[in-house]
């Protein structure tokens, strides 16, 4: 483990709960941490019971006890880390954004799949209970012809001007580490989902802004020009012919965590908010069954309490109406992962996949630049 | 028209816009509107149109170029003139409660049964679109074998202790006038509502409680013992083995109209809330059409939009997507009084109907004070 | 009246029900509607109760006996009309959206303007009481300094192939008729609420889509290309630096009238959702009575129901807890225009403000042929 | 442990996770787990981690190595396993119902007060961050007078005739083993979360049902009575005042876990629903921090998101907007029974509190069966 921030303690709990809930062959040994604190390191160590603590990342890259690295450092250190681990043939599980740019991610998918090392980027809302049914909905053919996709991630908590720019914590808005804001980090969310629930993306304008100009550096100690997004907001064109709308920033006065998805199509439609995250909103128009118009006059937004064992990933938790909480989502991302090597059949997303995600980010933050709407040549 | 108040403002309304919407063969002709303050009587004829003012309802019961009298003054007038108006061969509608209580009401039902004139009480609530429609989902068998049925009505405008009894809108306050508090204002909603879906209650238990004990008097001018029920719940048992909750109240901080229902049955269920009308909540759990259960994955709680030309009432009025008002129930009423009367095939609740809720108001009433479990004696 | 179809029955429900509800000093007569097919002019005159029929509209506008004109025809035709009737003196009231384009609705302006004649356009949203109190909460200074503002409106209601462009109640879908599709007839109202709320909008990039390419023609019989769009997003930049997505659409299956917006500024933010009009959602932050930060702890999202006395205009409705119907928006805006002129303060928008909306519409669609941001000229 | 299901799973995870989570000074141990099935007991205990085995509680109460004993077995066997482990000096957390009846629970509270072991009731929902925050504002005196109280509790899973009882997993069926039905499982949630709330409950009357007469009973193989009730309503008063319905059943089709509770006061109103449980909606009349009403216009039901660092035990987990599950109720309740000991102030509830919630299950059932107000004899 390498970082012990937030992702830090959100990877280790999955780690530490695998076997608990899910029927894998393989117990994870949490055997190291990394980070430059050692002293701090320490104390993430010993609450999460690490068997010892490094602070120069190439040692436990090398070391020969360790199978997986998993990547929970800023953005800025993804791609060296990545690039040595796959040298050294070890398994990587990667926060995400994957990299600072489309370049480093490039760079990134060709070392993985050169070394063949099993990899994933951690894009765990795919594993929300909800939006893995979202995905089984389409699959099962409910939503029909596509026609809109909009999504927006909407937070709050960098409205003050008194937020400091880096250091521990809040190293996101600090555009050196972070490559850019909202963009990365929760647009990077959004982009990941729509291309898996309505395939990809192949058009965008849009435009960002930065609301407060300037913040004191928490590590400088002084106030710095703020480089990063603090917002953005683009159209999409994806490959199916539908239009889509995204919006994400940290300026939503009362939206903490307002990850939002709906599409519509012409036999359904659904919608997701991650603040209630235990619901799937679905609208049933045509029943996939009968292959006809539901009555008329019955017809709704259902919302689906998605804690029935037949939900994804519910079998495995505890009894109807009863919620997961957000760090389930991990747990089943590596779940999927460990189950994906055990079967043979590697889980997504992997490198090459989100480096898909990453052109789109790309692509949105040069049309931003530009003004003009911009291909993002994303590959399915 | 009997009484100028609230009622009088909603059922002038009503008779003004009738052939605005329905296509019924008859024109209702606002002749006159009654009260004792003849002044207040002046201004509310001037404002709706009424052709002339009366102050003394015999004279109106009595008249020739009137054919309907409705009585939309206080509780404890409504049998006089109800029982007048039928010696006089008048059609007959009537505020609810229809009486002070059952041997009232009974007298009532009497009188226009014997004169064979046409009569209803406006439990207007019958004609919400969405409560309409839970009748219909009823009564097609979306609901199944029934096993609990639970409605509250909660208001919090009498909290204040400042809130005088009696006088112009607040004769609701005062025992003498009103007979009963929320029992019969708000409870005889629910009651109607219950029966009219669910058969039947055939026992009650419950209680009353007042809270604010004394209340300046408007028109004593003194203090007095306040004699309503400010709240009252029961327990009821239903004809067809189903359990009821009811409760009703004035001082439930924050809810103003917060009249709702539920109904649970195996296989569906139906929830209203009047403060939002425009929906019906649905859950299906068997599909009638297929005879089989809803895919157990998108099953929900769906909220039907009660707006499309479809549901009841709805064609008479905008396009789906548009909600109608608090005052279209009334509309609505009249509406099918008119054309059931045009049609042969009276409307309900008539008096008779209506003497069925009264016998539960009084049950209720009676169980409070011994504190027992009491037959209602209902016939529907 | 000029136009008998959707809206010539909401202005006339409007005319009828003024004096009912509201204390103006004019008395509305309904003189005349005009329409091309006599017959169903008739019709339409006899169930509302107007004293004649008209097929020619100039006839009307140059009557002795008529002092206002109400455009309630489709889209081609307003200026032509709003012209003569400027010419002869007549207050004007006209339908959504102003004109066909920005040339045609300056033409107007300046025959209004020049005739010194009353003029108001129906963006009747202003109206809706939960919208009003958005305005007074941010006239209030609740929200503080505004970062976003997005605003959807959405339909479903011409996704089947089988819908016909053209003819009673379609003209919406050609483009002959109606100038655009949804731009015009969607995006205008969210444009209007957007700019009342929140200022001018100075820039916009956007795309439309028009997802169903042939449709039969109602008037010729024959199949023919669809000329308007189905669908229309747009981003936008405000004068006042916060930024907004748009989006409109007839496509989003299982929205009826999802005509939202929500304004996220530093101190508070707003929503509102027409589907369900009697909530306006408000998230307080800062208190603009202690000036302090509400305690965090109890933060959150309110659903405020405005049905209260003291909410916009529902002094002259009913009780709080009883909602009003889509119509009252027309009721409102009309004893707007009329409470305007006997105070001698016009109310708003008038035809110069909706020549506003116009050059937004017309931007977005220039934006989305060109692909390339639009400066929209607004001045407020 | 003794027991290794539904509830062995949540208490397990619970210690496992306590040191991940909350800064206490001791790590629980997991010793053994007792079950009769000892192939069972052991898959268990491998899942979980536990050292060894025993089909024995006796051995288990008795053991040298075992500082506290969780009983999760059965409510037939909660006294047995309570008084040796009283006896022999354990720690002991109990799951709920505490016991059969109150004459058990008596003899429950007198043996651990005598032996001076520290306990608790896994009443675990007051550790639901909205539950606790309930209470927080209730002591904060943002409620005011109370009038009302109202819970349900419904599920749905019962329904189907199908299902068996007795047996894994369905002991709560059959009333030999589980003493009561809904009552003792439901209905005691929702009375131990209202009198820590609202106080004591003085006097109740109810009515239960067993709506499916007979059922395969999984032991004995063969259809046997249903003892049990299937539902359970019941009315009661407080010792504050105010009055209060309560229903909980297993037939409320769409219903899964929808524990929920209403109180309205004076100044203030809260309501909660587990299927939802990130939010608290409160409704603020009074505001305690300027002592006056909150400004008409803006008041509403406001949504608290309970994620926030400042919520309940929300600083123990991860960011703003990111909820917790259903199982972090008991890693909760039991940081606060271990920092409870470590700290000298004991937690609640323990055998003592939760007697008198026994207390009132045993009133309700007496009432139900005579028919007659019962009083409950409750002492807080």
């Amino acid at each position: 483990m390498i970082g012990y921030g937030f992702m830090g303690r959100t990877h280790s709990n999955a780690y530490k709960r695998l076997t608990d809930f899910f029927p894998v062959q393989h117990r994870p040994v949490l055997k190291a941490v990394c980070a430059r604190d050692k002293e701090k390191a320490q104390a993430f160590a010993d609450n999460w019971g690490y068997e010892r603590v490094e602070t120069n990342w190439k040692k436990l890259v090398e070391a020969d006890d360790i199978d997986l690295i998993d990547i929970g450092s800023p953005n800025n250190t993804h791609k060296a880390i990545a690039l040595a681990a796959a040298k050294n043939g070890k398994m990587i599980v990667c926060e995400k954004p994957l990299a600072m740019n489309v370049k480093e991610a490039e760079e990134m998918v060709k070392a993985v799949e050169k070394a063949k090392v099993p990899n994933m980027v951690w894009f765990n809302y795919r594993r929300v209970p909800s939006i893995a049914l979202a995905k089984q909905l389409v699959d099962e053919g409910r939503i029909g012809r596509p026609f809109h996709y909009r999504a927006t991630y909407l937070q709050d908590w960098t409205i003050s001007e008194d937020v400091p720019q880096g250091g521990q914590g809040l190293w996101r808005l600090d555009a050196k580490v972070a490559g850019s804001g909202v963009t990365g980090d929760l647009l990077a969310h959004s982009i990941d989902t729509a291309m898996w629930l309505n395939g990809a993306i192949t058009r965008v304008t849009g435009k960002t802004a930065t609301f407060v100009k300037e913040r004191m550096h928490a590590v400088s100690g002084k106030k710095e020009a703020v480089k990063i997004d603090d917002a953005c907001m683009f159209l999409a064109e994806f490959a199916n012919g539908s239009m889509g709308t995204f919006e994400s920033t940290r300026y939503a006065r009362g939206r903490k965590n307002f990850n939002t998805f709906e599409l519509n199509g012409a036999d359904g439609s659904v919608y997701f908010d991650l603040e209630e995250p235990e619901y799937l909103q679905y609208f049933e128009y045509k029943n996939i069954g009968t292959g006809k118009k539901v009555d008329s006059h019955t017809t709704g937004w259902r919302k689906i309490h998605t804690t029935n064992s037949e939900h994804p990933y519910m079998n495995r938790y505890w009894v109807p109406g009863t919620c997961i909480g957000y760090e389930h989502t991990f747990l089943n991302a590596l779940a999927d992962f460990v189950m994906g090597i055990e079967s043979g059949t590697p889980t997504q997303p992997d490198f090459r996949n989100a480096l898909q995600t990453q052109k789109v980010c790309d692509a949105v933050l040069e049309a931003a630049k530009s003004g003009k709407w911009i291909k993002t040549g994303v590959k399915l």
